[in-house]
């Protein structure tokens, strides 16, 4: 089959992948459309130690239930945790932090960035028919920004800054503005800017900004300034919450989070059917974030466009 | 008056101090018996930047009420903070955040090396006929251990490692020994591993506890390599308590932080009612904890055995 695939750090195009081969537990689906994430891009500097078909953002249709009954035909999205069911985490009801977890196209488990691809049964959620590929497509980080609410209790009162409006910091920022509370979000540039004024959230620029205190910040940069910024954003005994990985060590004055009781919580991976719930009511828009389509052929083009500054979600369509 | 001072990072003994100036809201104490704390030690190395009379572990006696009733002659501990009363923090109940706080003996107020000091009279806690000098010496300390549980629930089933065992980790594990958690201390000599054991405590070797795994770690040694281990016991979703200040920055992975989703919280200061409760009732021990007893004269000599290591509590009787 057709398909990206990574090796040593490079991307190649390919036309001889073999078919996913199935396990008794999984289906194989066909992709319709797949999402560049900035994961994707880190994987390519090496953050990640993956060889194989990378991406994991997606919609596809069941080629092949495998004798799982109710999926055949079906328009799915897939929980990119591949979990084994029996650790101490999967007993504890938290399959996406297993302990032995495969990652769709990150880890140990080919994505799908290609013509087919599998995942476990008990993974995917079917799509309701007045949604579209395109809203679909966006289900995985949706359903990582709504983890913050899983995570932290955000109130109407609350003073909240995300750091960062990129692909997913744009997300975050509608799914905290739904919470009604004070939100500001901290851009570099005009165009992220203009997005978040058409949804009616309040962009500012770094420099606006500092001397403010906020009761949660979240920080969307995965940058060691990104970090040194929210954390100085971050009132004492608020809440800063980490929702990008960061390339290497970060200097951190942990000191200032002990004398401020500064409560720092590291976020991932989201419910699905809840992000799906959000798009299909229209709660997260990403109309305006979808910067151009490509085909699978075109493929090593999508994830150098991805790549570019202030680029949004690039789509790649099998 | 007689005294420490600390000025240019240097502790000197003196017999010329002023007497404290009270401002209308403080009362004069004359202190009956003073504790050497691991801050103190910090401000000689220059970590903070104080000039003044040291100390803030403390018991002492009201020796002018400046008017303010029910005070006069009684043995009091009291907080350390001295708050505004007016800022966001304060407003919210959360004096101990201040935002325009002085701390005793640590920032722009003189603590309590010395013959008198002073706080506001809102600060203290009368202290019960049957509690004894030693072990009302002990509220700030343990005050600030039980603080954790203010913040994190602790749970009778959770897993709980508390890496270092000097003079606050040892309040630190009784603590959370009384929540019936399985607890484990890590410790680097025998002496504390022997008071732990006297107090049913279960202590270990790092080497003992690597590849491990707790759902609450709290890190009580202030260094990197400590911070480390904390971080590799804790488990995903697990939550890591940072207990001591850090001199300069750590190198911090913050990815594995997001990945694993760990929940960090920074703690300070605590209730001292609360303190002189757990103290009172024999839920927190400090029989063992006691090294030596100086006098003012001697002080320069109490720091400097307060320094040494595994070192537990000196006192200062003026």
């Amino acid at each position: 089959m057709k398909g990206l695939w990574l090796q040593d750090r490079k991307m190649s195009y390919r036309e001889d992948l073999p078919m996913p081969l199935l396990e008794p537990d999984e289906v194989l689906i066909k992709v319709l459309l797949a999402g560049v994430c900035s994961t994707d891009l880190e994987m390519l500097k090496g953050y990640y130690d993956f060889s194989g078909v990378p991406g994991h953002e997606f919609v596809g249709l069941v080629q092949d239930d495998n004798g799982h009954p109710g999926l055949l035909g079906k328009r799915i999205i897939g929980d990119i945790n591949i979990s084994c069911g029996e650790c101490e985490r999967c007993l504890q009801q938290e399959p996406s932090q297993c302990m032995r977890r495969k990652t769709l196209g990150i880890f140990d488990y080919d994505g799908v960035f290609s013509e087919f691809c599998k995942l476990p049964a008990k993974n995917l959620t079917v799509v309701p028919d007045s949604v579209s590929d395109v809203l679909a497509v966006f289900t995985e980080p949706t359903a990582a920004a709504l983890r913050i609410l899983d995570q932290v209790q955000v109130k109407p009162s609350d003073r909240v800054i995300v750091v960062g409006a990129g692909r997913l910091g744009l997300l975050i920022a509608q799914a905290l503005k739904n919470t009604s509370c004070d939100l500001k979000v901290v851009v570099r540039r005009p165009e992220p800017a203009a997005i978040l004024a058409g949804l009616g959230i309040r962009a500012v620029y770094a420099d606006e900004i500092r001397g403010e205190l906020a009761d949660i910040v979240v920080e969307v940069t995965g940058s060691s300034e990104g970090f040194e910024l929210s954390r100085s954003l971050t009132r004492a005994r608020g809440t800063l919450v980490l929702k990008s990985t960061f390339a290497g060590d970060v200097n951190v004055n942990l000191s200032k989070l002990v004398v401020d009781e500064i409560t720092l919580v590291g976020s991932r991976c989201g419910n699905y059917p809840a992000g799906l719930r959000a798009l299909t009511s229209g709660l997260i828009q990403v109309g305006e974030m979808v910067d151009s389509v490509y085909s699978l052929q075109q493929g090593i083009e999508a994830i150098e466009r991805a790549g570019q500054p202030g680029v949004l979600k690039v789509l790649i369509r099998p």
